[in-house]
Parts: C-alpha cells; structure tokens; sequence
C-alpha cells in the first residue's frame, strides 16, 4: 500500500507538471497585425518545447514506474528523495516557457536553453540518487532479489543519461538550437523499442 | 499493476486536460462598458468550446479505458504509443482557447477552427495507431482472448471517427461554425445510449 | 476495476476543479497605493469565494463517493451522466472567480451570484439525474440488495439540496449577499455530523 | 476502499497544489532592460518560495500518509475534517506567491511573512484536529490497536511542529528572512532521516 500510494503521488505530479505545459502556449492576441498563421508559426519554439517536454516527462515517468515497481516498501529517506526529485520534476513548466520565450529574442537565448537543458540534468541527478539508494543502500526495501551485478547495471544504466544532458547544458554556450536537438534526440532515443537484452536489466 | 499505472497516469492528462479548460474562459473586465450579461453572452465560443472539448475528452476517456482493460500487460512500445496519445489529449486547452478566440473575430477563424477539429483528428489518429498495436500486432498482451474478426471489428470501430473529424477539419474552409456543429455532433452520437450490437465488439 | 476507474477520473476532476480555485486569488498588484493588509481585506469575496466553493466541491464529492459505492458496475449511460456531472463541477471555477469579482463591483453582481448558485443547482440537478438512473433505473448494477424503499429515500435525499440552491439563486435578483450567506448556510449543513437516521439510508 | 478514495481524493490536492507552485514563478518579460541572468537573480525569492512550499507540502503529505494508513474505516466527521486540511493545502500557492512578490517590496513584507508561515501553522492546527480526532476520539476507526499512551505519542508528535510554526509567523514582525529562514529549518528538520524512537510511535 504504501508503495501504491508514493507511486500515486509521484505519478500526480509527473501529469500535472505535463499537462501545464500547455499554459506555456499562448493562443496569438487578435490585435496582432500578421495573420493567425503567421502568429502560430513564429511561435515554433512553444510547441516544440511542449512536445520536448511533454516526452521527457513521459520517459522519466516510464523510468520511475520500473524503479518502483521494484520496491516492496518504502521508508523515510526514499520518501525524501522521491521529493527532491518530484521538485525537480515540477519545475519544468519554468523552465520549459523560459526556453520558448527567450529561443529566438536575441539575448539571453544561451542562459534559457542552457537552464532547459539543466533542468534535465538536474532531474536525471536526483533520478540517480533515489536509484543508487533503492539498488545498492537498501537492499531490502527490493521486492526481487537481485545479484550485486544486476543492481549494479540498474544503476549505470540509470546514469547514462547524465553525460549527453550535460553536454546539451554545456553546448548552449555555443548555440541553444543544438541544446535543443540533443534533448529532442536524447528522448527520441529512449523513446525507441528496447532490445531484449536492454530489457533483461531493466 | 503495470496496466494500472498507465490507466492512473492516463486518466490525471484526460482529467486535468479537461479540468484545465475553464481556465480558457475568462471573466469579462470589471471596466468593460457594456452589461455583464452582454459580456457573457458575447463569450458564448468559450462556453461551447468548453463543453465540446471537455465532452470529447471524456468520450476519448471511456474509448481508452475500453482499451486499456482488455490489456493484462504493456510493453515499451505501449507506453511510448499511450505517451503520444496523451501529448495530443495534452494540447486541447491550447487548440480550445485559440478556436474559442477566433471564431467570432473576423480573422484567422478558418485556421483556428481548422486547428481545433484537427487536433481531435491527431488525437483519433493517436488513438487508433495505439489500439492497433495491441489489438493486431501484440496480441500476446491481451488479458481476453479474442478471435481475429473480432480483434479486427474493434479496429475498424476505432477508425470510423476519423472520416468524420477530417470532413470537419476540411469543412473550416467553408465554414466555422459548419465545424463546430459537426464535432458537436460527433460528441452527441458517441454519448448516445450504444445498442447491444455494439456492446458485443465493444 | 470499471468502478475504480470511473471513481479515479471523478476524484480527479473533484479535486482539480477544487484546487484550480486558488488561481482566482490575486496578489494584489505591487503597484498599489493602498497597504498590503487594505489590499487584500477589499478582496475579502475572494477568500470567501474559495473556502465555499472548496467546501461545496468537497462535499458534493462525498456524496459522489457515497454514490459510485453502491454500484458494482458501470454502464455507458452511467459513464455520460457521470461526464455531464463532471463538467458542472470543472466550470465552477469559472462562476466562482466570476462571483468574486463582480460581488461588489456594483454592476453585474446580481447576474453574477445568479450564476454562481445557479452552477451548484445545476450541479446538483446532474448529481439527481444519475442518482436516479443508479438507483431506480439501473438496479442491476447495484453492488448491495436494497429494497424499493431504501432506493427511493436515496434518491430524495438528493433532491432535498436543490430547493434550497433555487431559492439561493433566484434570492440573487434581492441581494447577492443573501446568496452567498445561503450557500454558506448549505454547505455548513452539509458538513455538519449526520444523525445515525440519516447514515441509516444514506 | 474508503480510505482508499480519502487518500486518493487528498494525494490529488498535495501534488496539484505543489506543482501549481511553479506557476508563481514568472518567464522575466523579453522587454527587460535588465539581462536574463540578473533577471532571474532578481526572482530568487520564487526560486526559494517554490522550494520550501514543495518541501513543506510533501512533508505534510508524509506525514498525512501516515496518519491515513492507520485507519481502517472513515467516517463523515473525517471526512470533513480532512476537507478543512485539505482547503488549507490548497490555499499555500496563493500565500507562497504574496510572500515570494512582496519578500524584497519594502512594503508589506513583513505582513506577507506572517501569512505565509500562518498558512502553515494554521495546516498544521487543522492536521492536529483531524489526528486527535483519529487517535484519541474515534479510536474504532484505527486498523491496529494501539495502547492510550502510543496514541497520545503520536497526537504529541503532531502537536510538535505547531510552536516553532507560530514562532515563524510571529518573527515576521521583525524580519520577514527569519521567517523563511526558521520554515527553511522545519522542512529541513522533517526531511532528516529518522531515528529509530521516532520511527517507533511514528
């Protein structure tokens, strides 16, 4: 039960912060002077980040439902990380319009994409300490028993994401079009069938 | 459990979708120089706009739960498809507001309705792609085994919204407000009591 | 599972409808030359707004609970009043921030509290409509035996809180202030703790 | 399946009232004079303002997790108590919001202060009332006997947090940083993994 209940909670919170992205989209004022199509278009970075968005909400989520669904309890540090990482999870409507705002201005462009891809990173990073607890610290709170090298996969596997989110972080710098092509394929990537043998460690 | 977590995930972007659409409805100014019945009653897109959209999530609502309770399992491919479904269910507060906006302004009404009952569109096409899947391709993940005619019945039962949200989508050329009427239409039909003959392939 | 599902989207839309109202509390602009504390005592109808609205959502959501409990099942009749319950309540935060503002805006307040007690009338019409379909109609649905009497105190036990949100919405075109009181008065009468005669048939 | 619905209908009001937080946090307007870093610095009481509401909702959550899992039944005055917490968790986006405008104002800080940590302290008075009610008054309700002293220890627990809370609130008249500084400390000190005599009456 108690489980059940965390993965409600988290699982509020990932649809939630999903669906407000949708607020970050403005329907174009009537009083603009171009024409609606043209309004829409200029608009591209909104529905690309909400679709970005809205993706790696749904692959983070997918990644927490087999993390928890290896658990058999739950206790108080868990329910701190899961927390940490929720408030991380919440922020992206934020960081998500930040991005969308300021993509094409002209200034600031860098430090929003790189806060973008940041915010994932900074997700992906809690994502890994809850998963180093639950795998590798307490052991016990598994519902399977697993071998030292099993938990141990789980875990890397966990932190692959890390190195290409900070190198989306880091390439703003140079330019925030090529942050966001990183994250669009990095969940494009994990959006992919898995192989057997990925699945076998998952 | 797996099929119930992304029934629970599914259901919070059907409801807050849906929860999230009065938000588009705004009260008139307290400066606003004339009544405010006037107010309200020159508002009437939003209304409607708001009982469509949040009748159509719900119809889409009870056709997913269809779905998803003849799964025992879900692959990563399910989750992917139920992903991208969602991502459309996600976007109608925005196609709502702009379609509710533009209807009566005298510019860009065409594309906004054209938007509006095209997102309905992507949704049934997302929803058919998925039903697909696991109706056709993974039948393994079936909880009830059906027979072929009636894997495929469901299919086709799943296909017959698209003719008529495309007609829509293309009659907003001609008309708006032809749109409107026929996505009312569509939502009156499928709310409508089924027949024990549709139940049966339900 | 189909009655979980149906109680997990209601609770959904309950809870987000409830929670959506605190957006209608404003933060009383920086710019404003009166002090904080002035400021937001002239919003007063604001917080009042909120707490009755809440509770009432709170309380129509108990009952809604009491309801979908009797049942053992859940047919597509069900499922579409279930959705036109639901869509009163998603539009309360509409009538509610409308109450708000215009309550001592001195023009449109009485249309405005018309339209508030009007939403939870109506509201409660579509709660009677399916407490009827459930109770007298649908009998096989029914989880527990229950006898032609106890149906029917069930379903004027529902039917008692309409007369009263009449009188409170037609009270409105006299004073919208003896609306709000009157709400108030219901939604405290709801709260208050039932006589073991009421538990009996509710 | 009472408790069941309790904890569902309460778990959507924490996570939706936490992850509205972000809302307050606002895009800086592309017309800024200002750089988008200095911008953002500008914001920080947002940044801490979501945190600490997020930290100090899922701390609450926890600990209404545990209050919960003990009971095996619910009656109408739980459920109505329950109600009253829960309208105090949907108030905290708008008093987090007052705080993080007004922190650095120079005008009505120290009043935006005291309501935000009273919206604490006064979730934390409806909590308390809900656990004696729970633990010492309606003691049929609870799934596992418990001695009068462990139900005193627990109701004493709760009562805990509420002097530091009024402390809070009280301090804003002197500073409105050491209010957030001491909630700061509180969410802290309930994050801290637990001893094992905590855990013992937890």
């Amino acid at each position: 039960v108690t489980t059940a209940r965390l993965e409600a909670f988290s699982d509020n919170v990932f649809t939630i912060a999903a669906t407000l992205l949708v607020l970050n989209i403005a329907v174009p004022p009537l009083t603009s002077r171009q024409g609606l199509a043209s309004a829409l278009g200029h608009e591209w970075p909104s529905f690309v980040a909400y679709a970005l968005s809205f993706a790696t909400i749904g692959i983070i989520w997918i990644n927490h439902h087999a993390m928890v669904r290896r658990l058999k309890a739950v206790d108080h540090t868990v329910h701190i990380l899961n927390l940490a990482l929720l408030m991380t999870v919440g922020i992206l409507p934020f960081t998500t319009a930040l991005m969308a705002t300021y993509l094409k201005s002209g200034h600031g462009e860098h430090l929003a994409a790189a806060i973008y891809a940041g915010s994932f990173l900074v997700m992906g990073i809690a994502f890994q300490v809850m998963q180093r607890h639950v795998a590798l610290r307490k052991t016990d709170l598994l519902a399977v028993e697993l071998t030292d090298a099993e938990r141990r996969a789980i875990v890397n596997r966990s932190a692959l994401g890390l190195p290409p989110y900070l190198l989306a972080t880091v390439i703003a710098i140079i330019s925030p079009y090529a942050t966001l092509a990183l994250c669009g394929l990095l969940a494009a990537f994990y959006a992919l069938p898995r192989t057997t043998a990925d699945r076998r460690c998952a």
